[in-house]
């Protein structure tokens, strides 16, 4: 078999086999097949595509490049949740307590933020004293006592998709439905759950520009899940607007506590119990509507909070932050930018709000930059809300004073005005099972 | 700039900026924009193609990208001659000649032979003493003194061909038409002449499979040279039959040579006079009719035959293994192929001729492999013409006995046969101006 053949066959329309998929897979992944033969076929796979077939194949083949999890002790009970990436995104950190209390298993390797996204893994860092590195042992250990368990990714998980993804972000090759689904999927089928939420993210702080091309990529997603023996479920929500109010690390955990605790209510508790419920139904075989009540109680009743507090606690953190979350750093510079005129806000560029927070010290540029967990942004305004001019938009959270007169014109150049109300955005587009 | 845009540009189908193609070609001859993403770009280009304007910055680009021969000194009287290779291809050892002995100017740089198709190069190496290697002083000395060298490739011509060439060829990137004409016509433009034929080969020993596809590269080749200042012609001709009775390099010498003797007339001398002719009208700027009586009597009154004498002799080849032929070392093994069945023969696979002589000794498959010079194949019938059972249908040359059956089989599985008559097939398709 040569990998010339398989490019050419792909390039010229052609299904490719099963046994092509996992030759072109392994050669890759040991360095038998080179770059510039990997990239050629990624483009041809752009243009020309994949079957469903051809889809599972290759999720399957880059699911077992590497070490996988093994979590069929716990049945029908380990479940997971995804998101596609995006901004003010702090869900896993009420989801996965919330689902823990209704008994379900939450074993996860979550990871890092990059560009304009943050990571669920720097986000409990932020948290004194919690531990996002452990062993495997310990990490089955604390998901059996527990129920949830969130480590960064260990061992040598995917490799077929890291060396992938990083070849296909410098060749242009980065959105096509297949190679996408197959990247998030194979790193969902190494990392063990029987039953998988996704949360594809649509609009300008996400992947996905439309709610067309998301809808393709979910029901792929689903299909190629349903195929690999797991229970499925995808959510398709919006990302033209920042998710709850707190944009960065410890902003967003305390949003999040304050979620736990019952003192937010909002876009943000509404998407979590929508997951939850997805993850509940997935794990128990229930009805949506019985699966939410769970949650609802789990929440409502003190038990995710407390099942927050526990799992903090487990992982090395400090419970007397959660308790009064006054005791997190705060930022050496606090600014707030004022509306210059008054009006609805009619849209947000998300990814640029992203990146504003990036440039405030919350995020990184490059994998080796260090994060500044005080760092972020709080809105005080969002899509659908009137401003009269001179109020607060937004309030700025950094330690870097130099920076804060960039990051207020490029908040302010985010934001795009209307004379007329605005309707409040949707939440959840839809439900894919 | 970045290459990242310019791959996702052409992508999408947009046109590249002369910069965005020449930040590319140069970037990557310099090796500072890696393999994997030019062999991405590559494969966006066989998807989306490139216009005209890009073809031609592409091609000058690359023509540009390290040594060219400045022939200028010779002004409008320098003349090449390129063919897109084929089976028993010797036009240059006849053609060259020609066209000198009508006051043009022949400063050939040419190639070796690799796969099924020969080089001139090599052929002109089965002469005793004839030195393809000089000093550049004295490639530019012989062309004016008697108007004719030619020599193999020197000095750094054309190096992103050479590699993007070596790339495509391995990540299933050939077959695209701006990549072939970009490859061909940059090689042609850094070689210097102001005048240029092409002869694009079309049929079972071609890389063009079809007519249409030849005349689409034709078009293309001969509008992108005008482009950049050159006169050019362009003949279309078929390669589903070997080009005269001998393949392998002396034996295509020693047949040149019975042309240039005026002994042997035919396909061969057919074709030789057509590209001669049309290199004479460019030359000179006068009518076919008037270039085509030159070159006949160029040939026919021995002023060619002469010429090449001169030529050979010039290089330090013995002049007189050209007056007696049969100088020229025999093979070992002289095997005469039977015909096992009467009737006319329908189809030659020519490419598979091609690798028939390349068993017996006369070619190459990997580029290290050294060339026996006396092996090959005599034709002695051809597509049309009628054949007894038992009749000799071709005579193998070799000094290697234990491929002679393997070479019988292939040369037998290279034919097809009718029992009604079969027309002779066309020579000259079209030809392009």
């Amino acid at each position: 078999m040569r990998m010339y053949d398989i490019i050419y066959k792909k390039r010229k329309g052609c299904e490719l086999s099963d046994d092509e998929i996992r030759f072109a897979v392994n050669g890759f992944t040991d360095g038998t097949i080179p770059d510039y033969q990997m990239s050629a076929l990624a483009m041809a796979i752009c243009f020309n595509s994949m079957t469903d077939r051809e889809t599972a194949t290759l999720t399957s083949a880059m699911a077992k490049s590497g070490d996988t999890v093994d979590l069929s002790e716990f049945g029908e009970l380990s479940v997971d949740k995804h998101s596609t990436g995006g901004v003010g995104d702090k869900t896993t950190l009420i989801v996965a307590p919330i689902v823990a209390a209704c008994g379900a298993k939450v074993a996860k390797m979550s990871g890092r933020g990059l560009g304009h996204t943050g990571g669920t893994v720097d986000k409990l860092e932020s948290i004194k004293g919690y531990k996002t590195e452990t062993t495997v042992e310990d990490f089955f250990k604390q998901t059996r006592d527990i129920g949830v368990s969130v480590i960064g990714q260990t061992g040598n998980m995917t490799p077929a998709d890291k060396k992938l993804y990083a070849l296909r972000d410098v060749t242009a090759t980065v959105d096509s439905i297949p190679l996408i689904v197959s990247s998030i999927m194979s790193k969902k089928l190494a990392a063990g759950a029987k039953s998988i939420v996704l949360d594809v993210k649509v609009g300008s702080g996400a992947f996905m520009p439309d709610l067309e091309s998301a809808t393709v990529l979910a029901e792929k997603m689903v299909e190629i899940g349903k195929h690999c023996g797991r229970n499925m479920a995808a959510l398709i929500t919006n990302m033209d607007v920042p998710l709850g109010c707190a944009v960065g690390n410890s902003l967003e955990v305390i949003e999040a506590i304050s979620v736990l605790k019952g003192e937010t209510v909002g876009d943000l508790k509404e998407i979590c119990l929508a997951l939850s419920a997805n993850m509940v139904a997935l794990c128990y075989k229930i009805s949506y509507e019985e699966a939410y009540a769970k949650a609802l109680h789990a929440l409502e009743s003190g038990l995710a909070y407390n099942k927050f507090k526990e799992w903090i606690a487990y992982q090395g953190g400090d419970e007397s932050w959660i308790d009064d979350t006054s005791l997190f750093p705060k930022a050496g510079f606090i600014y707030e930018v004022k509306a210059k005129e008054s009006g609805w806000i009619k849209a947000m560029n998300t990814a640029t709000i992203g990146n504003v927070s990036s440039l405030l010290g919350a995020g990184r540029v490059t994998k080796t930059d260090v994060i500044d967990f005080s760092a972020g942004i709080e809105l005080n305004k969002k899509t659908g809300d009137f401003v009269n001019a001179g109020e607060t938009l937004c309030t700025l959270y950094t330690n870097k004073e130099e920076v804060i007169s960039n990051a207020e014109q490029l908040y302010l150049s985010s934001l795009t005005f209307s004379n007329m109300a605005v309707p409040k955005p949707d939440l959840i587009y839809k439900t894919i099972i």
